[in-house]
């Protein structure tokens, strides 16, 4: 069977992180494991009504194939979701796509010849280094400060891939609440990141899946929005804020990037789902997005706070362990001290029925041993102080024997 | 720009298709060009129940991702169809795929890397040629009868490549009223492209998007139902019988082939829409599918009755011009007196408000120039024999010059 594979295919390994999470199921365990929304987020009532209409009513083009580059009218409302916060962009920057792992599928398989360089987050997210690895890309990591990516560092080795001979295609970032870290690319960074793709020839894939659950009233523009020289793909998606479900995103960025993407997408699907992007379309243009996302902000900042509250009070203290405060997003990020293993913890708290991701599975070059991953979205506070209480226990017993 | 684009990118071009369609859509032109399904033909007031209901009712599960193979129920609803015509597939031998596109797209993806062969019918469908040119494949077309490939030449072509040191992995074929001829396999046919796959190691991909679009009460069992050895993946899809724009298909076959495709899918697009599963799933399982496609097999027919009607009538006669007359399926094939260039009909027939396309464009290494494929799916009879009287006087005046 194997010698019927493509290269690609024996290069490509299954999610670590889903093997992880049959473990972490049984009932008993409180698991922060996992990183999915909460579907009552969702407007369930609002798109059921959107999907009859839509259906009955507009079953001409709800039920047909559609444009490779999505419809209009769903690309319009996304725009102009998008336009509130400075990104600008017209009919012919902006696709539609089947999810944003679609998205960053698409830009590996129009942009990554074997052997090709990206750069990305040390750690990042994990579907994206998979989608690289398929197209058999040599991932470069750039360590993650609190502020996003160490950019001294990206350059450096920007610099050393070049006098390598490799082709350096693009830089790959999470600007907003990162998975797995919740860390926030800064308005400075964002400015200087451009200039760096600029002196190299590079483009810039920002990856903003989290940007709509955020919880402070202040944002961070998109890097987009200060791209004058076409090198900027945006993947914008509504996993997070409309339903998971749908599988739907937008990519927005220069029409002739965006040209390249629609070729490559006419021989991956034809199109997107032109019933998800009608009811999508349709509940943007009836609804307010704005008044939802408050709701759903609320349900995620309590969450956090609770976790974030839990852990000052359950952690062990002065003993080197520190964690993000994530203004938004579903993930807290933990680092405990040198030398401590994860994988231990992890084995320690599934006995206690309390789970999370060790950190290192999200390092590309390896690393982060001492690292963990905590979601915060699919618990109630209850639970997640509960969890968090088991988990500060647990820790308290690894810490004890290194500070003997 | 280019710079940045992939090898398998510089090898992509657009679907010469769709660029004709844009010169066939002008309101005075009858158009056989497209091939897109009828949208009311599709059950529209039971897929809206079922979406509000799913939507609302079900959002915890269609509201939120899933399992990369596909939810269970919907695999289920799918295998319980396919079973009905000797396809038994047992949860594990069923993926749910965001169409077929994405399925031929995925199995691409696994199995070709630059300069493998695989085997398709000349002609065949574009869609596919796309996806393998994408990953670089070597197409080698073997040239359809009126029984389905010519499997002496298949022979020979898989033997020449084998001595020309070239990986063959697949024999591509669309079984049933093929897109573009409406060609079928015969059952003959079927056991005998099997045993050549079975000799010469390779896997067979059957993609059987028409399998519900027939006329007549007999159908050929799958090739997939003949397969002991795990070499055969079938293709079904949805897109012509309850919605094209759910973006549904299934891929059967051996529990190791899909267990990889799903590892690829992964990183392609995580999961296919949960949300789109659910409802067919609810549509497949609370309502009376056979009942459904009787009521769309006559809708078709009628259409092709009146194609070959009016051909019969319209078209010049004693010429040497012949035409397939197909069990199923949207699309008939008419071939020309060899030396005749259908393009040429193709801009007098524009000329004359009536359009198809051309049949070389579905040609692989070339030929085809004296054919044209013409659907039937979209129009009225009425319409279907006034454009098929024009075509008939653009052939008549086209012939004259030869016939002189």
């Amino acid at each position: 069977m194997r010698s019927f594979l493509s290269e690609r295919a024996k290069n490509t390994e299954r999610s670590a992180i889903r093997e992880i999470l049959k473990y972490t199921q049984e009932p008993e365990v409180i698991s922060f494991a996992g990183g999915l929304p909460k579907p009552e987020t969702f407007p369930r009532e609002g798109l059921a009504e959107s999907a009859a209409s839509q259906i009955r009513d507009n079953y001409e083009k709800s039920l047909q194939y559609g444009t490779t580059e999505g419809i209009k009218e769903f690309r319009q409302e996304m725009s102009s979701w998008l336009s509130e916060f400075g990104l600008e962009l017209e009919l012919k920057n902006i696709i539609a796509t089947n999810s944003s792992q679609q998205a960053i599928d698409l830009v590996s398989k129009t942009f990554l010849d074997p052997g090709d360089r990206i750069f990305c987050g040390l750690p990042t997210y994990l579907g994206a280094v998979q989608a690289f690895s398929t197209f058999q890309a040599e991932k470069v990591g750039i360590p993650l400060e609190k502020d996003g990516m160490n950019l001294e560092i990206l350059e450096k080795k920007i610099k050393d891939s070049k006098s390598s001979g490799r082709r350096a295609k693009f830089i790959y970032v999470i600007p907003d609440f990162q998975n797995p870290t919740g860390v926030t690319l800064s308005k400075k960074k964002r400015k200087k990141i451009l200039d760096i793709a600029e002196e190299h020839d590079l483009l810039i894939i920002e990856d903003t899946p989290y940007f709509g659950v955020r919880f402070s009233k202040g944002f961070k523009k998109p890097i987009g929005t200060y791209d004058d020289n076409g090198r900027v793909i945006t993947i914008a998606s509504l996993s997070k804020i409309l339903s998971s479900g749908m599988r739907l995103a937008v990519v927005g960025g220069p029409s002739e990037l965006l040209a390249n993407l629609v070729t490559m997408k006419q021989s991956t699907d034809l199109c997107t789902s032109t019933t998800t992007q009608w009811i999508a379309a349709d509940w943007l243009k009836n609804n307010n997005l704005s008044d939802h996302l408050k709701e759903l902000r609320k349900y995620y900042r309590e969450n956090r706070d609770a976790m974030i509250e839990e852990m000052n009070r359950s952690f062990p203290k002065d003993e080197g362990i520190s964690w993000t405060e994530p203004n938004g997003g579903l993930f807290i990020w933990v680092t405990l001290p040198e030398g401590m293993d994860s994988e231990s913890v992890f084995e320690k708290g599934l006995e206690n029925n309390v789970a999370f991701v060790p950190g290192h599975h999200f390092y590309v070059n390896g690393g982060g041993q001492n690292t963990m991953r905590l979601s915060y979205s699919l618990l109630n506070p209850e639970k997640i102080r509960e969890g968090i209480n088991r988990l500060g226990k647990v820790l308290e017993k690894e810490l004890s024997p290194i500070s003997q």
